[in-house]
């Protein structure tokens, strides 16, 4: 049970950004002093006291919670950006989508062997963006130790596609059944 | 004087992202625990006791700074996206870069009258979208506090462009003669 109404300050959007899709808009609970120190505090307090040093998000939404995470776990914070966007040499993941493929990249010297790191994103809805990021971390050399997220779409079913890959905890402020 | 040897994580990229631009890479000092909390508590606490409850900052690099600035200051953050990316009423604000004009938005009601706001950047160059950013806040019927900078790269004069339409404190943690 969180401390927070979070669900209060999420913004239902219909048929955004297409016909049939019910868009969850945060940046109300982003907007809001209180709701923001609350999102930012639990997310990063469950996960304090594990020797976190790194915390990855995907742009551009994931930074705005993993970074805030990352400062309160007092860890650096390594943006995972989509091609042609990190000017120096990158590892680069491909990753499913519904129709096609995506790709994302992180610094190659973002991550050092034996970093512990935490993947953060505001929202995860297939799982996708994550696996890919923490794999990213893996053949970087880094130790994956969770996964962070503000707001969780169950219904697509991602801890299944994480769960796939990957065996650390899934941690969701809000979830949506 | 900082207390940071905030110089030595960051990374000079010559010839990019065109020829004869050197591009300032700051993200190892974003992905360093000791440089990523020097930054944002250094950036937040020179604002610290100012009634600040909103942080804007533009995408995608404003937010990796921003949010957390926001965070330590105990205020929200509000988001300035390109066209097409917040779902719901924005209201939008024209800027002119060295070719043609860009465009930025914020949500029409992510501030209110009598919100106090800083704007924050991970690095400012010819001051334009931060300008776009503080000229969006006005509008909304918020009050502009300052400007805060992790790099500012003096040499293309932010601070004239920024003084021509603002005249608030402009804080800089290195500058780039």
């Amino acid at each position: 049970m969180s401390k927070f109404d979070y669900a209060s300050l999420i913004v239902d959007i219909p048929d955004y950004p297409e016909p049939g899709v019910v868009f969850k808009d945060i940046t109300p609970m982003m907007a809001d002093p209180q709701g923001f120190s609350a999102v930012i505090d639990e997310l990063a307090e469950h996960f304090l006291g594990r020797g976190i040093n790194k915390v990855v998000g995907a742009e551009a939404r994931g930074f705005l919670v993993g970074a805030p995470v990352a400062y309160r776990l007092g860890a650096g914070f390594v943006p995972a950006r989509k091609p042609g966007k990190l000017p120096r040499e990158v590892l680069s993941q491909s990753y499913a989508l519904e129709y096609g493929t995506d790709e994302i990249q992180i610094h190659k010297d973002a991550i050092n062997p034996g970093d512990k790191v935490l993947i953060v994103d505001d929202l995860v809805a297939t799982g996708g963006t994550s696996v890919a990021c923490a794999q990213l971390v893996e053949r970087a050399g880094g130790t994956i130790e969770g996964f962070a997220f503000a707001l969780e779409l169950a219904f697509l079913d991602p801890r299944t596609v994480i769960g796939d890959h990957f065996d650390q905890e899934i941690f969701s402020l809000v979830t949506v059944e």
